[in-house]
């Protein structure tokens, strides 16, 4: 199998309550690519940046198993940069800066060798462009999951309509999915998305879990109780990432393995948060991995 | 085994965007020693009523297993009354009325065939009435669960630290939580209340399940995805009552069982919310609750 990961490769600045960074990758095709090249081996990268970004972070995704090929670096432009400071109850943030710089005339182009595309995770971008990029891959994926955001149900709903139409997987917020469908129950917006296209719809809840909708069936995944959040900038791409990251590695499209790949999805998730950015993501060991996996067995199972 | 129910027996009008009622039957009490007795197969009850109570309401009670030798009927006194009116989101309300009546002197009398208890359940009261029930029972019961609310944080923070003290099991929402331990993250809260006195803390979050700590370890239960919440009143005690009536069901203070205990607690509470008041809970069958044990069952399995 090939993964294709398309998105956002950033500066981000951070503020928690916590602490304060300068300058650190961000973006969600970072958090993506990677994760999901932990549990797929590899995964292949269409994305964007200026001439600010340094070589040491190209080769630091290298070195996970993110093919670079794809990573158009503009020269004399700069980087897509987002800057935020959360709130002391983590769960709400502010955007003080965002600068789309080579963002904003990204133009996904697809490398040869990435046309064997088999699992497709379109992080999130303008919808426009996450379009182009499936229309630009001659044989159509055995899978395709998208994200987005509320900023395009705004401004670019039409497009938006359009990519849902193409996609298998829409995986989205809670809040993001209420604002899509008008719908308060989020069984009843997953029934809604349904319709606009993805036969299946993961709703990520951040604390408390997430749910995934399909073939008529509902599955629940818990997030781990955590004790202290130091930074959930990535938990969501990081959840993506580990997402399309399991399918592919089992090269599987079915409910039944989606239900593990959302387990691994919030495990690696809950790793993210544990540092600033992707740090934490950088260092992981399997062996962390299947402990935390069997942490989520242990907080799940009951007998009835 | 035998299992004690002791709370608000009273009056409710409620209005959602569903519909509105006259006064229908309410309080923490009538919940809990309905949805204990489907499950325990009879609770006694300790509670008190004004001479406005109908007959028919208690007999309707005792039609499902609950002891009403307890329930004090006050003559010439009026019974508490609650009025509350549901926002459109369905999980947040206004409070119209409340009349304290017959519960502002409140003396939890325990009948004396009642002291064989084993099993305690104090529904939401002022914390020195719960105590107060704690210390008239000759035999420490196997178990004692206590629900309370912000309310008594505010007003009562000293007899409520003594009642904690005194009790096995807090069943508490994650807004009380936080309020009760100045702690944002519920495994800190929890680890808080447990150094006031509980073994184990459920901290309950509506729509999207519940949490179990206990021995070091954690549960986690989803809540079933509803299209539709009718009435989300008594949700929160019939829950309560759910969890004590299994526990006593098997004779058991064990942490697995405590586990189950939550799957079914969530399973009458989402029956709860499907009519107004009580009502749904009146015509239970039991195979209609098993299936639901079962949508649990598919809604959380996984393999890892």
């Amino acid at each position: 199998m090939s993964l294709l990961v398309v998105g956002s490769v950033a500066f981000d600045a951070i503020e928690t309550p916590f602490g304060k960074t300068d300058k650190i990758v961000g973006g969600a095709a970072s958090y993506i690519s990677i994760a999901s090249a932990y549990l797929a081996g590899k995964s292949n990268l269409v994305a964007v940046v200026g001439n600010d970004f340094l070589p040491t972070d190209i080769a630091t995704m290298q070195k996970h198993g993110v093919n670079t090929e794809g990573l158009q670096i503009k020269q004399d432009e700069k980087s897509f940069f987002w800057s935020g400071k959360y709130r002391n109850d983590m769960n709400s943030r502010d955007t003080l800066i965002t600068e789309l710089n080579v963002l904003g005339t990204f133009d996904p182009i697809i490398p040869e060798s990435y046309q064997d595309c088999e699992y497709l995770m379109l992080g999130n971008l303008a919808p426009a462009v996450q379009l182009t990029v499936i229309n630009r891959l001659r044989k159509r994926p055995k899978l395709i999951v998208m994200d987005t955001m509320n900023f395009w149900m705004d401004v670019a709903w039409d497009d938006l309509m359009k990519t849902l139409a193409a996609v298998d997987v829409l995986s989205i917020n809670d809040e993001e999915a209420r604002q899509l469908t008008k719908e308060y129950s989020l069984k009843r917006a997953a029934q809604k998305i349904h319709a606009m296209g993805p036969k299946y719809v993961i709703i990520k809840k951040g604390e408390h879990g997430a749910l995934l909708f399909g073939e008529g069936k509902i599955f629940s995944a818990p997030a781990l109780p955590l004790e202290e959040v130091f930074d959930p900038t990535g938990a969501g791409d990081t959840f993506a990432g580990g997402f399309i990251g399991y399918m592919a590695s089992k090269n599987s499209t079915s409910f039944e393995d989606m239900k593990t790949a959302i387990i691994y999805g919030s495990t690696l998730a809950s790793f993210c948060v544990e540092q600033f950015g992707w740090e934490r993501l950088l260092d992981l060991k399997k062996d962390e991995i299947q402990a935390r996996i069997q942490q989520f067995n242990d907080l799940t199972s009951f007998s009835a």
